[in-house]
Formats: structure tokens, sequence, C-alpha cells
């Protein structure tokens, strides 16, 4: 049986199964409407190996905004420099663990060999970029680092090379936040623009343009996707994936239809909402909306 | 019955009511263990109403240092300068709160007026920041800010007033973006500096003091805390209050177990993970722990 | 601070917060309007440290009818003759955990002795019932069994004092369940009539009578109670508290507002769902209610 | 892409979907190593569209023993006599759902009349078993009903075809259960005997037996299903698939490792469990063991 089929056969079971078929038909709806489509997804995303997926979407003209947090970008370009991260369990024993220097992500392994990768490799780059100029919006910084890196599944890389900007307001929140504070210590005037990237983030649309969202979890990077858009007129379609509940009134777990009380999305838009495992119900959802699309010819080349 | 005594007995009674009493525990041993405490936030919660009792904590000593995210600091100016949220429901007609300019959080409301209102607030006080310096870390903006808000319920006025820092990695991802943006605009010079706000939170500790954190959510204000703590040897005492799982192996969900493989927590550490919302679980285990130190004469006169 | 005033000042907090003041105000109303209560708890609640509670409030007048699992029965029973369960941990060794004879409930332990001594008490038990008649309803068998136990804290014991029949349509699925399977085997004519038992529980209420609904947990025995009541013309007055949730279709977390679609809640009722762990919701909710309607003279004398 | 290659893939995704690869493969040994497989689930899957799914694996020698509650019985045979649920919302207006005499069940509907027609099929089928004798187990008593429906796609139909017990020890709880208490007012000596099928569950296999599990959702049928297995010396497969979860101590939420302390699980068994909405993570597990077994002519021609 063929993904297609099964996500076609899910129009008639019934519950979240329902929701990932009219999810896969929003997909595809958006980009037929040749809206600008913002994905949005958290870092243990890329931890998993989604990774690879989201590049390949880049490359195929299914995100033209990206916005992400800091643990996505560090991971993005460890992974592009060679690390592989492992597979475990949830119930290791973690003090054994952080004996090995092993550190657990639900049922995935990073070593610790991997982050001091990553400070040898940043070092470079921000000498290389400070040289250009000494104030960086994050996005803008981001579009560099990818360039540098070349390997076809890494995100950052696919990004730059497809001019399809990277968003992570909250950059210092991790490992990259660490190094770009030792490099400001010996560059004072090293800037890292965060305004300025929120200017960016509001002119990647206008009010005029069709916009769809697909936002995968929650935290910052749904959020500030939502905003941006709110303040450009709302949304016209939108997918929210993800395993947060709206009881708690936490933004990760609000739903397409709390949004519309904001106007982030507008009141006859296109909007699902999925709860559920993002490693199981993206994949199913665009991987049907791809083979639609491919078959009616409106995805570039993969 | 006293909160005391309930909260006493939940250590017969099972599942998650056990996680509380000993959070509880946990919270009184961190106090008198001298330990910086650590407490962190999201919106969601200053839009409810623990908004005060943050506040109250803070004049208390519960909290040395604080990390929290864009909504809660607009949020808590809105309510400083008189705005008043409104209770409601789940189920209410989004698409009519919508035409009547109403934001729904969960079962509360905010009206687009209190947006307004925050807009004309801030203009005044980024003109009078700006005429001291044009390049502010987030934590020493936000000061100057809460200094000038006079209002005993306010997180902001509380932590200035009691030298506790207030960090928000995600800045822009708000109102306060918006305005900052607009600001900058005006002022191309005008530099909101997150970086150094980094090594501010890592001088907020040494590897030697005693640590503790009582996380509140997920997200970016979960991890950063948890982040500058791991950088400065990790935490000795840690209580992790979500609604999020394991699961999905998301940073919110991420349990304090979890946390050990990473050395974001000490093996040897008390920590404990409470799985609910927050708006209940928290007061429960904080008003046991106060009346405790209370009566050891470990908390400032409130 | 008293319990009381913490449940009332949720009514300004926020999210599920105020869903729990709100729940105890429906208990307080459903017991002014002198409804018939029908209480329904799973298995592990009797489990936790709840089973004394259970029995105070049935002692008190807040419980007319009782709708529970065999798991409760048993535990209720094991309880009364003296076995004690042990706090343990949810990240235990389960595998040495079975190897000393100790069964894992979440974070609470319950030893293989203790179902040995539970084999060793239902055999002359059940040789009482034969010799009275062979053909017994369960209502009436946990009523006699009720009778035999003499501990104020027993929910069974408590039931049978003061006239509240215990519901329990999956009486097999348990140790008791073996028990009555050997003693068939011996008396073939041993029969356990659940039919007979629906009819009783339909005869419990009529459709005149003012009905409410505390339903605690999910499964068989909410979804029994609520049948029961719909069948008598639905329920006035309904709190669910429970962790499940609506978007997998199931019983367990289908809210009250589902419930109104089936008429099982009267679309004019008073009904409130809570989610969260009940250990914790149940009691902040209850005790609210019961010193309100103590202070009004409603409830027995304790 | 083939939904086997998608499941394939799972193995290098992380979190939830890898643990759906893992279900896929135990669902593959136990099948290869000739267990007698336990299947059981609850009626929301049966109202959702998996009902035929179900069908065909019992047809396809997938399931050896089925266990589950009155909903899935009365729901099968209803849309086994045409009745066909609506696709809904889960926002719906249920004040409106229930004038029009719709029933809603998550985003699936039912109507009254299905139930009233239900009512008409009862009667001569309880009146036909009657004439037969007085006393009938459940199970008995599903298989009449079952080889008088005719529907390749009722789980009843195939069950009694293929001489799959289906046992459901919560019997009254549904409509089914008002129809047998109606009969049995007509005729004092008819009896459903839920003690004779608990001997039945327990003889369906042998201590020498290997056996597997299947089990999707939680409650009485989870609980019954392992509760057997257990008695006759623990299971040595096991896939618990469920949105319930482990911290509040319900039966529904309890894991496989939780499964070991009590010796439902062999120590040394494979056992999986997977947390998200079945009606997504079933098909896909199934799907992807099905067409290993297909390859390896280990299941019956469909």
């Amino acid at each position: 049986m063929r993904v297609e089929e099964l996500v076609e056969s899910f129009q008639g079971v019934g519950f979240q199964s329902i929701e990932i078929a009219q999810a896969a038909q929003t997909m595809v709806k958006m980009k037929k409407a040749s809206a600008k489509i913002y994905l949005t997804f958290t870092a243990n995303m890329v931890t998993s190996g989604l990774r690879g997926f989201f590049a390949q979407l880049i490359r195929l003209g299914m995100a033209d905004v990206i916005v992400t947090t800091a643990g996505s970008i560090e991971e993005d370009v460890m992974k592009a420099t060679g690390e592989r991260f492992i597979i475990g369990t949830y119930s290791a024993d973690d003090i054994e663990l952080h004996e090995k220097g092993t550190n657990r992500v639900g049922n995935l392994y990073i070593t610790n060999e991997s982050y001091c990768n990553f400070e040898s490799l940043m070092l470079p780059i921000l000498e290389r970029l400070y040289k250009k100029k000494a104030r960086w919006p994050v996005s803008e910084m981001l579009r560099e680092i990818g360039l540098g890196l070349k390997d076809k599944d890494s995100i950052l890389y696919q990004a730059a090379k497809h001019n399809v900007p990277i968003f992570c307001p909250g950059i210092t929140d991790g490992a990259v936040g660490f190094h770009l504070f030792m490099f400001q210590q010996k560059h004072k005037d090293f800037v890292v623009d965060v305004v300025e990237d929120f200017k960016n983030i509001l002119l990647s649309s206008s009010q005029d343009d069709i916009k769809g969202m697909i936002s995968l979890g929650g935290g910052i990077s749904k959020h500030h996707a939502i905003l941006s858009c709110l303040l450009n007129g709302g949304l016209d379609y939108a997918v929210y994936m993800t395993t947060a509940r709206q009881e708690s009134g936490s933004m990760s777990g609000a739903t397409t239809r709390e949004a519309k009380s904001w106007g982030k999305i507008k009141d006859d838009s296109d909007a699902v909402t999925v709860i559920g495992d993002v490693s199981i119900t993206f994949p199913l959802a665009m991987i049907k909306a791809l083979e639609v699309l491919e078959r009616e010819k409106l995805i570039k080349a993969g």
C-alpha cells in the first residue's frame, strides 16, 4: 500500500487520522494558491531524522520562510559536518549516560564530542563574518553559515542556496549563544541584531501576499511566525501539528480555532490542528501532499 | 483544612500528588541551602492570575534570577498600567470574539485596546532609555522599565526593586519586538544586545554557588535557565512543572531524569518533575513551602 | 492559607484552576438541589490514598450511587484487612520489582502477598453468600461483602452501612473474577447476574429525580454511570475529572460538552470538565465544596 | 512512497516514529513465533473506520482472541446492518446536534435512528438464543450474533466464521445491556454468565502457548486481556498503543515496562509502548507487519 492511499483512506477513519488527511489537503491548497509558506519547527525535530526531509522541502519549494530555535541551528551544523546521533531508549540510565559523555533527547543520544566539534567550527565562521561587518541580523548570519556547509541534507545549506531566510529570534539560547558571547568578549563591537531581524521577517511577506503556515511543535518558533503573519494581515492557510493541548493556555497548545480570535488566522481560512507526535504526523501529511503536487507539476524537480 | 495540611497529606495519596509534596520539600531545601534560585515561567502564566504571586515571591526572596518570554513582559506591563484580563471559556466563538476585538488565551481574554495602550506606553520608555545609551542588554532594559512601573503586583517592578535580573532571550517575539523595531527604524544605532545578556546570565551565578531551579512550563525560558546553569556546573535542586511529556523529545517535556544525562542537574541532586497544569500545581507546592520557610524564619517579611 | 481560600482564589487565576473552582461550585449546587449524586472512579484511585476520602464522602452523604471497577473492589477489601501499599517511584527497575514479588502502579507498589491474602478472604465470603442463594446481582454481593468489613475507611463498608449501592459492571475483570470462576467450578449453579444489576442501576434513580454526576477518571465506570442517567432523562449537574483528552474519541476523554449531544447531560445543566491528575484536582474541589456545605449545614455530621 | 518504506525509515527518525517501527517488528515476530495473538480495542475504534481493518485481520489470522467493550459490539452490529456514521467536527454545536438526534464521538456522529434500528435487531436474536438455552456466557452469545450478520467487514461475523472468541467482560455497559435487561424482565431465568466467560478466556491459551498482545487503547479490554495472560504465565510479545500516560497510575496508561513488575509481560519479552492516536499508529505498524508477513507467506490469503 502506498502512503498516499493510506492518507486518502484516513478521510474515512476518524479522530486524528481525519485531521491528517485534512492537513495534507490544506498543504496542497496553500501551494496551489501560490501562498508564501512559513515552516516552523523546534530543535527536537532536527535532532530526529526529519532534518533531511526539511532540507528536501526547501529544495522542492515547500518553504519560503523558516522560523526555528538555536538548537536546530547547531544540530543542523553538527550533522552537516559528519556527526551522527544515536538511537537509544527513553528508559536509559541517565547517570550512566552522563558518565559516558552522552546526552539524551527522548530516545536519541548526542555525544559531548559533537558539541566540542561544533565549537571548533564556529570560531573561524565568526571570524569570517566579523571581517565583513560587526553588526549582523540573525537571518543574514545563518545564511552565511549555510553557504559554507555544502551538505545537501542541511537545512541551512538548502535555505541559503534557495534564498529562504531562516529566522531564529532566540539565537542565544543554545551552544551557539555561548560561542557568540565568547566572540563578543574579544570583539566588543560585535553585535547580533535581533531587532533588525524582526523587520526582516515582517518584510518577508506583505499584506497582499497569500500566506500559509506549517507549524510543527510549539514555543517561540511557532509564536514568532504567527506573530509576523498577524502583523501582515493574518494567515489564509494554517496547519498546526503538536502534542501540546489548549487546556493550559500555552502558545504551544493554542489551536487554529483560538488563533482566529486574534486574527492570526483569517476567519474564512483553511486551518487544521493535528494532535500527535510530529515525527509521525508530519511525514504522513507532507508525503501525501507532495505526491498530489508532483502529479500536478506544482513542485520543483526534487 | 489548611493548604499546608493538604499538601502534607499528598505524601500518602499517590501519583502526581506525591510529586507535588516532594516539589514543596525540594523548594524548602533549596532555600535552606541558600541556593541561588532560578525561576522560569511562560507568558500564559502572567496572563493568568499567577502574576501577583510571582511578584510576591520576588519580594520574599524566593527568586534570584528570572527567565521568561516577551509575552510575560508585555502582559506584566499592561496589567501594571491598569489592564484587566477577562475570564471566559475555551469553547467561545472565536470569530465572534475577533469581531469584538477580543483575543483568547485558553479561557482568558485580552482586548485589542490593551495592546494599543501598551504601544503608547512603550514609546516614551524607549526614548528615555535611548537618551542614556544606544546599546542595551535585555535584562538592563527590563530593569529600567520595571523601575518606572510602581505596581507592587508587577514582576518587573519587584524584580527591579530587589535587584533580581529578568532574562528574556527571545525579547523580540511579541508586541514589544514590534515596538523595538519601530524605534530602531528612527534610531539606527539603537541596539538590543542579546549576546551581552548571555554573559550576564552566566555571571548571575558561579560554579561555586549552590543552584536551584523552579521551572514552570517549557520552551525557551526553561531551556535558557537550565543551559546557563549547566555551563556553571549544573543544578543542585530542580523542580520542573509542566503539562508536556517526554515522549516527543521536546525541551518542554524533558524530565529532570533526562537532564541528568546532560549534567544539567547533578547526579546526586534533589529533582522532581510534576506533570499537570501549573495554575494548580505551583500554588499548592509553593504555599506549602512558604509556610514551612516562614515558620523557620527563612523568608523575608512579606 | 486555607484550602477553601485557595480554591476561591482560583476563580481569578486561569486555565484549569478556574475549572476546579467551578467544579467545587457545581458540587455545592448538586447537593443544594438534593440531587441524587453518582460518584464514579477507577481502581488506581483506590490504590492511591483517596480510598479513605471516598469512604468519608459516603458517610457525609455526598454519594448516593457508586460505579467502579473490579480493581477498586479488591483493593478496598485488601486495605480493609490491613494491607498497606507502598510509595515508590515511576522509574523503578521493574524486573527487580518482579523478582521481589512487588507489583507497580505508577509510583505505588502492591505486594503479591496482598493478593494471596485476598484469595484466602474471598472463599469464606463466597461460601456464605452461596448458602443464602445461588444467583447474585453484583451490587447485592458487594453489599454483603461490605457489611463484613468493619473498617471505617472502607468504601464497601460505608456504602453498605449507608445503603449506597456500588455497581461494578465489569466485576470479573480482576482477581475477584478469578475467585468467582474457581467458586463456580465447584458450584455450577452459582451465577453473578450482571443483567439484573443493570435493572438495579436504572432503578437507582427516576426520570423525576434531579441527578448529579462526579466522574473521576474514565473507562467503564464513567460510561456506565452516564449511560444509566441518560436512560433516566439525563444529568442536571456534572463534573468530569480526568487526564484523558477528547481528541482520540475515547469515552475516557469525552467532555461534558460532547455529552450534551447525547442528552447524557441536559442542555441547560451545570457541567464542568477538569483536565488533570485526580489525586490533586478532586481533593481540592471537594474540600472546598464540603466547607461550604458544612457551613450551610447541608451535609451529615462527619 | 510505500507505507512499508515509510515505516522502515521511521527506524532512523526518532521519538514515537521509532516506537512504531519497533511495534511493526514485534507484530511480525509474534506471528513468526506462532504466538496466540490477543487483540484488544475500545469502542471508539469501531466507531471509526478501523472496524473493517479489524475484520480483515481476523480473516488473515492476525487475531486469535479478541477482548473489547459493549460499545464495540453494538456499533459493529449497527454497521453490519447498514448504518453509516458521519464525519463531523470536534467543535460542533452539541446542543444543536442533540436537537437533531445526532450523537457525537469526537469528530464522528451517530444518529439516534441507528440505536432504534439496533433495538429492533436485538429482540429476535435474543428470542432465538433463548430458545436454545437460558444461560449464556458472553463469548458464546457474541458468536451466535456474529453468525447471523453476513457482512465481511463485521468483526463479529469474521470472528464467528474463523472461531476467534470475542470476550466482553463489561457486556451490560451499553445499549446491548438495556436490551438484555428488557429481555430478562420477560424471561426471569435468562442469564448472561460473565463468570463462565472468565473460564473461557483462561482456557483460550495455556501456560505452554507462546502469547502475544496487541492492545489498542486502555480500559477494561486492555486490562482483561492482560490479566488472563498473566494467569497463564505472562506474555512473550506485547504492543501497547494508547494516548494515555503512566503519570496518573491508570491501567489505560500503564506501560509495557510497568507490566513487567507484575509478570504480565515476561522479563525477556519483546515489548513496545507507542503513545499516540491509534487511528494513525495502528494502521502504520500493522500494514508494515502484514507486508513483511505476506512476503514470507506467513498470513492466510486475504
